[in-house]
């Protein structure tokens, strides 16, 4: 298999590249990035040229894609990719692109295809992606020559990413050492999408990834506050008077939590390496307020048949996060996904996905509504945050103030950003 | 007369056509452009400097200016052209701006006036273009440097192209001796308007054209192939067992149709020059299919007056086209114009014209619905496929594919494209 | 008080300097600017950095933040400005930005607070813009260094200005001292916002500017022309025959309208002095036609209640303009300003803002229909031609035509702004 890198494109030579680097040195540690970085046109191309194109990126799971032939695409940048289970049951990537006049082969976000047949002209490509037939072709052509361009593809504990560049990072194998045993027992491969709500926020991709590493605005999310501890982010000696109890109530759910792990031989203690891989990520078990079993007003479950062999509704969330792109949460009773790919400067999609057992029954088993409530109304409100940010970081004299200690992943995630770039830059 | 060209802008200086250069090398012969030849603004701008605004420009006919004092309106990148009949019934052409603070004169697309008078200040031009009055002015300025800034133009056959360069192109006197004889026989100048219709598409003017120039993609258009042929562009040894019957059918029609061109003393055969002059043209008359005599469901007539002192409603179709933006289908019964007209680097006009004669009744001659249908209907079809193929250009790994024999007068356009860019940017 | 200057953006760097530099030479005495001056990106971000974000910008009026707490904000390119009654009845602007994130701080025109209070992070500012409080910040963090950005402020007879550089144009003081006798009768502070109007013109903000600084296109304002009279801008031997009659109501008017103004000490004579200065500006009392009063179809009061002290309706018109963004009409019932503000290379947003005496009441002593109805009209049309305009002068061609004399102070401003232009460019 020959993987295809971008091609260098004109727009993006070195008088740009010295400026990122002249930005990027201007940032300080402990402080956001400078404002630029967030507004600037030709700064956003190299987030596309030198990131999203050359790191692993979340573009959903197996379960969007449960027979042969169905597909998803994602947009990043104006890259389309493919993602399809071929006649094989294996789920693989390409670029959505005819190989003869570059017409895009599908144009739903998800459907399923018998051959890939490009509506312009009738080329017709396997699910594996070798060109089957071309009408007219001049005799003598190589076929083998124009087959659909591969895109690198890994599965991790059901999440699908993919990576543009020909040479992919290395290191999401030993992140998926990592990760898979904190996702396993979740089943993603027999889930089925129940919900998927794409939102497009009025902010730079960035702005709605800082936006999720911190609980410090929690403040603003009522309805995420009736499961999430108040406390989440704080250290113990960060804990203020008036929320002592809740934090209480915190540390016995977390002694529950670990026990029925263990019990279950389901990890659960934190592991994280945010800064210094390609493939920056997070993952932990952590224990959810109230009833403790999902996102719902009193923390009760929300879908009535439990995720893979589970036998136990009281698992609160196994969080999983990876740079640049991905955060999702892994319940007894269902998962959500959040998959951020950027539309432009100033415009991030994100596409939430909620998955139940692939034996539930809506409106039996499940109601969309209430799943999928609390999330809606919390990105709707993190979108309104990203907007406002975005606006006022476009004053040109906005210096960034400084982290407080419940932003240390934002801290986290704008180094690594700024790390990544700079190594990109130089190659 | 003394015609102005286009100033030089600072946009556009010697980077950005070094860089069309590199681009156009890497056009391969056989294959579509590189993809940035579709999607860049900064070759886009050149696209407007180095070509719409060099070369002969089709904008509409002489039977949308009837009248003294009609004028149509055309915009040509930033450049709005008005195209009127001065009182001496000559079409001709101005820059649709005032030379006082430089309003624009009229903001119709089609319309009439006595006088041409700028509504902001009352500067008021003669259909000549002479400053007849302009209030307050200072006394001793010479009105007559105060002109309309005339425009070239040129009729073919009852075409009206402009030309925005000081030295059009010379040869379309040449086009017009070749072409005049097959469009003659139609008397645009006794034709009226029944339809007009604007589509924008979503993608390069160049995907525009390249759409029509090949019927490879023909199944996408149930409605057109009620009457063309199903073999359009196929070589004899190229035709497929399957439409073997269709294409004995077409070469009997083709018989037919040329034996009643000679008894009525009617060009009939190809004459076609796209590659190696700046009027790149071809016309032919071809038999259409079913009663072969319209672009109805069944091939029969649609205007029961036949245009000119045509006495014989069987006779397919002449059909004109010319670069960079014109087609044209000139039957027994209508004629129907195609302006093609860059509006961003990914947005296109199509206004799509239905000519009739000029006696012909609406209600009682024809029907405007019945009359507009197919093309309605093949406009939109190509809009989406050249939608499809300006969002599949954009990746950036995208690499021509090698052009089928049907698709042979797509590669004579985009040879044209490439030779006159080439010459313009040496100038 | 530290005022913050705009960060040097690698965006407008030295070739788009010259590239001005190289336009502005173009232009010759008498005539209006070279096309590019209103349609280029470069240039306009250079309008922004250069010229607005060093001169004084008129933003609205201290009758807008009537209280402690109350606040106006304005979007100067991509700067927001928060303008603010603070608890000690000061007026006092601020970035509207906050210290920590960047994001905007209040998003509404107009509103009221008690302290200014983040919505993102809860980071809490006094309206003297001091850091109150930020939940969870690093011990030892110095909170004076993390107070709002002010912004130079300074009311001119109830007008407010604001300068986004650190070191405002000094004339400012020297232009109040010669403005405030025309506008203090009116009593600014002791109104009330009647009505406030956005309207977007599709065009660049210097053709807003030179659209109002003449009255050579009034014939296009049939409801403004009820009281303007129609020599406006005419030197005496310049007044046509069959404007004589007019002419003679307005010298006769004058007349009467300067004795009023003596035997009250209202200055009225024109003061001027529109080119050589930062801060150019015009003042003058002039008389209307009709009744003399007021902006209504017969020239007869609009509001019952008339402004300040002022025992008389019949005081024409006080007109104050300055450069870059306002103009204002102060009559004996009411005051109408209007702020120009560029939105976009060819996007310019007019505020319009009624104001009428603090104790007057709605439906009682005015309505606002009758009020707001003549310049809501004329806005309107000025909004067309403004259009109009910004499409012709995009023609690559566009070559300014002459200025005629009703034109002079269309003339002062353009040569205002190359000079200003020039000086900065050069700093």
């Amino acid at each position: 298999m020959t993987l295809t890198g971008p091609a260098p494109t004109g727009l993006t030579g070195s008088p740009d590249r010295s400026r990122l680097l002249d930005v990027l040195a201007r940032r300080q540690p402990g402080r956001s990035l400078p404002g630029e970085c967030y507004t600037d046109e030709a700064l956003h191309r190299l987030d596309l040229d030198l990131l999203w194109s050359r790191q692993w990126v979340f573009v959903g799971s197996v379960a969007e894609v449960p027979e042969a032939g169905d597909y998803l695409t994602v947009d990043i940048g104006s890259v389309s990719v493919m993602v399809l289970r071929d006649d094989d049951e294996q789920v693989a990537a390409f670029r959505n692109v005819c190989r003869h006049r570059g017409a895009r082969l599908v144009d739903e976000t998800h459907g399923s295809v018998g051959n890939i047949v490009c509506g312009y002209h009738r080329w017709t490509y396997g699910t594996d992606g070798r060109l089957l037939h071309a009408p007219q072709l001049a005799p003598g052509t190589d076929l083998s020559c124009l087959g659909l361009r591969k895109v690198a593809l890994r599965v991790v504990g059901g999440l699908v990413f993919v990576c543009l560049a020909a040479d992919p990072p290395g290191d999401i194998d030993d992140v998926a050492a990592l990760v898979e045993p904190y996702l396993a027992p979740h089943a993603l491969e027999r889930t089925k999408v129940a919900a998927q709500v794409d939102l497009v926020e009025d902010g730079n991709w960035k702005l709605t990834m800082e936006n999720n590493r911190e609980c410090y605005h929690c403040d603003g999310h009522p309805e995420l506050l009736c499961t999430f501890f108040p406390t989440w982010g704080l250290e113990e000696h960060q804990v203020p008077a008036r929320l002592r109890p809740a934090h209480d109530r915190y540390l016995l759910a977390e002694t529950d939590l670990e026990l029925a792990c263990e019990q279950r031989g389901i990890p659960f203690r934190a592991v994280e390496d945010l800064v210094d891989r390609p493939v920056g990520f997070r993952v932990q078990r952590e224990a959810l307020d109230g009833a403790g079993e999902s996102f719902s007003r009193d923390g009760s479950r929300l879908v009535g048949r439990l995720l893979g062999d589970l036998d136990e509704p009281r698992l609160g969330r196994a969080t999983f996060h990876a740079q640049p792109n991905v955060w999702a949460h892994f319940l007894a009773d269902h998962v959500v996904t959040f998959a951020v790919l950027p539309v432009a400067v100033d415009r991030t999609l994100v596409r939430t996905t909620w998955l139940v057992h692939e034996d539930a029954q809506e409106g039996v088993d499940y109601d969309v509504e209430a799943l999928t409530e609390v999330w809606k109304h919390t990105n709707e409100q993190d979108a309104a945050f990203v907007g406002l940010t975005q606006r006022g970081v476009s004053d040109p004299t906005y210096e960034p103030g400084p982290y407080t200690e419940p932003e240390r992943q934002v801290d986290a995630f704008v180094t690594w950003y700024v790390d990544r770039m700079r190594e990109e830059a130089g190659r």
